[in-house]
């Protein structure tokens, strides 16, 4: 079995964490001054390792084993949210660097080829999952031209800045990487609340996301009686309490939804609101459950339409995101190499959040690994994870890539 | 039966609207320059109607019958909202005005007195009723200093800038005025949707409301399992459900409430709410009911907060506003009077909305009539009363008010 060096692993992320540091977080949101350098230093210490490492022509860095293939490839991202975590994306960028270099340092396995990728923007500052997504050319050249962020910098631009623009972007080859690992911290609580130290993810929970307008009529708190009300925000109140009700008898083990957002107009405490707004979101793993989501919740709505007084709207925002199933044969090879670095101290979980392997997956067969998030807290510079399950976690992916692309020999 | 002159009544109440016309509505806001102008018209109105007139140190403008009393007060208020109806409040004033002109035009009326009154600031630009509450004594020199306006704008400098500051201010004396008339627009839709043309008001209701806090844990929306969430934006919306649940179950015939803010915070339909506030309001003719409404309110808080997981903190908003009765024996002349002018089309009915004769209840019987608003509508450009219900309402004023002064004498 490889063994990773678990010293330089973490003196590689805290070396990465300086770029942006911002207390135990990071400010490192994509093509930024300091984006830019870090993934300056991340090409310098893929080619230290003996890749053959470049930057392309969307920014993501990506070095290849000397190896021939079939190679695993490794990666994550290493740009972060406006105010990141330290471990968020970029454990999983040193993890393929140091099992890269772990493998090649065992004589036994120095001629298995993995190769290591940071994917660019999948926090989405340009749009989400963006070096992922030109990777497995779903980006075409009219959204390359449209993307911008939300403080209207175009990517062309930020990109030209960066020194990458005019590069070639780099594209999938099934035939090099037969096969995608994807560490990452969890981002909740799971783990931790049972104990456990390595997550073996089985599936990337699909999403769905709905807006849901009432319309009914401003009048006067006092005058106004109640049988003639239109109350926009009572009907939003019974609506969101029904669908509360109805998702909880028909819940799967791993079923979330969320009311996050709830607005009422003119939203006065003397004036019966006239309109009114709310989210509602709810994530599964499996698609068939999201239906039955989604069909109670159609039947709610039209429930309340039939009887009034207020009509309500509902309206979809943005596209469905179906559920993406890690693959059987990685997930056995990662549980194995799990239960033989820390025995009974892993479990099979599905990922509530969306990372680029859901990108990847289009074309290729992936998998990921969770460590615990100290608190279940990410998104948040306060975000952590207990040094041993940074290296525990590591150590149990460079096991899996060995057992993974051996079973390709 | 004096007979008022109903074209002299709605030229007054138009040359009115010209002080701050705003299409059908008026801006004329307190001790703005147009306020303060239409002060001035209103007073040489009263002048030339035989009233011994004057504009008291806060800006009230009050004009004595030269009868010897006991005097009927009539009254309400010039001053608008920011985008106000041109009746809410200007009716009432020019009602006492026509009132007192036709009573002493008539020779079996001409002996008994009405005084009128326009108090200054009821719709709260410095202060809710500063002009009643003056004139009642509920305003000390403490409040006077502090009182400003949202703009920041100073009571005291508004009046210096009127001219009206250093005169004194007028208070009730209830020897002279034994009971108060205030005809209003009814500013909600129960005369027109029952067919009636007057409502003979039978209570002003009582007031009270709540903030209601809820301190839940902010969290992200797809990987925080459900059981371990302490959503903020779920447990407003199930007290929410229950509170108007268990008030449609004892509930009174003129019973409202209302839930006109709610906010979530940070808002987003991705993360689960940390926080979350409402407001809650409910209004009765009755203080027995009103108790039992908040009694059953703070039983749904208590049990939320027995079981869970997000604590619940009520605050009240404001002082609780008791219950005005109407005098029964002012009520019983507004009444005949009614019955007289428009037999079969009038009602009993209680007042939803705050008014002066709240204020002026604290001292002596009040009393209330109330004129259809067409479709309901108020504190709106919009607002708007049926020319031949505008003269009726006064018909009946007058009627009432002969046979009220005579009562006494």
């Amino acid at each position: 079995m490889p063994r990773i060096d678990g010293a330089r692993l973490l003196d590689d992320l805290r070396t990465l964490r300086a770029y942006g540091a911002h207390g135990n977080g990071v400010v490192r949101t994509s093509l930024t001054e300091v984006d830019v350098a870090a993934r300056g230093w991340l090409l310098g210490r893929m080619k230290e390792a003996g890749l053959e490492a470049g930057i392309d022509g969307i920014g993501n860095v990506i070095g290849r084993s000397p190896n021939p293939g079939p190679a695993l490839l490794m990666g994550s991202h290493t740009d972060t949210q406006p105010e990141g975590g330290w471990l968020d994306g970029a454990m999983g960028v040193i993890y393929g660097l140091e099992v890269a270099r772990a493998l090649s340092q065992d004589p036994e396995t120095a001629g298995l080829a993995v190769d290591v990728a940071s994917w660019m923007d999948e926090e989405g500052t340009f749009g989400i999952c963006v070096g992922s997504r030109s990777f497995m050319g779903q980006m075409g050249d009219a959204d390359f031209a449209a993307a911008g962020s939300v403080h209207g910098r175009k990517l062309s631009d930020a990109l030209s800045d960066a020194g990458y623009a005019g590069r070639p972007r780099e594209r999938l080859d099934p035939a090099r990487n037969p096969g995608y690992l994807e560490a990452h911290i969890e981002q909740g609580g799971h783990l931790e609340g049972t104990g456990k130290r390595i997550g073996v993810v089985t599936a990337i929970v699909g999403i769905r996301t709905f807006r849901i307008e009432f319309e009914g009529a401003q009048n006067h708190a006092g005058t106004t009686p109640m049988p003639i009300r239109k109350d926009a925000g009572i009907a939003l109140v019974k609506l969101a309490y029904r669908i509360n009700e109805a998702f909880e008898a028909i819940k799967g083990e791993r079923t979330v939804w969320t009311m996050g957002r709830i607005e009422l107009k003119p939203g006065a405490h003397s004036i019966v609101p006239g309109f009114a707004d709310m989210f509602l979101q709810f994530r599964d793993p499996e698609e068939e459950r999201m239906d039955r989501f989604e069909a109670a919740f159609s039947t709610l709505v039209e429930e309340a339409n039939a009887t009034g007084p207020v009509p309500i709207t509902v309206i979809p925002k943005g596209a469905k995101i179906t559920p993406t199933p890690m693959d059987e044969a990685l997930q056995a090879h990662i549980a194995a190499a799990a239960e033989a670095n820390a025995p009974g101290g892993w479990m099979h979980m599905p990922s509530g959040a969306g990372h680029d392997a859901m990108v990847i997956g289009d074309g290729i067969p992936v998998s990921m690994l969770f460590v615990p998030s100290i608190g279940g807290i990410s998104h948040d510079f306060a975000e952590d994870t207990a040094d041993d399950d940074i290296v525990l976690g590591c150590q149990v992916c460079a096991d899996a890539a060995a057992r993974i692309v051996r079973g390709w020999g």
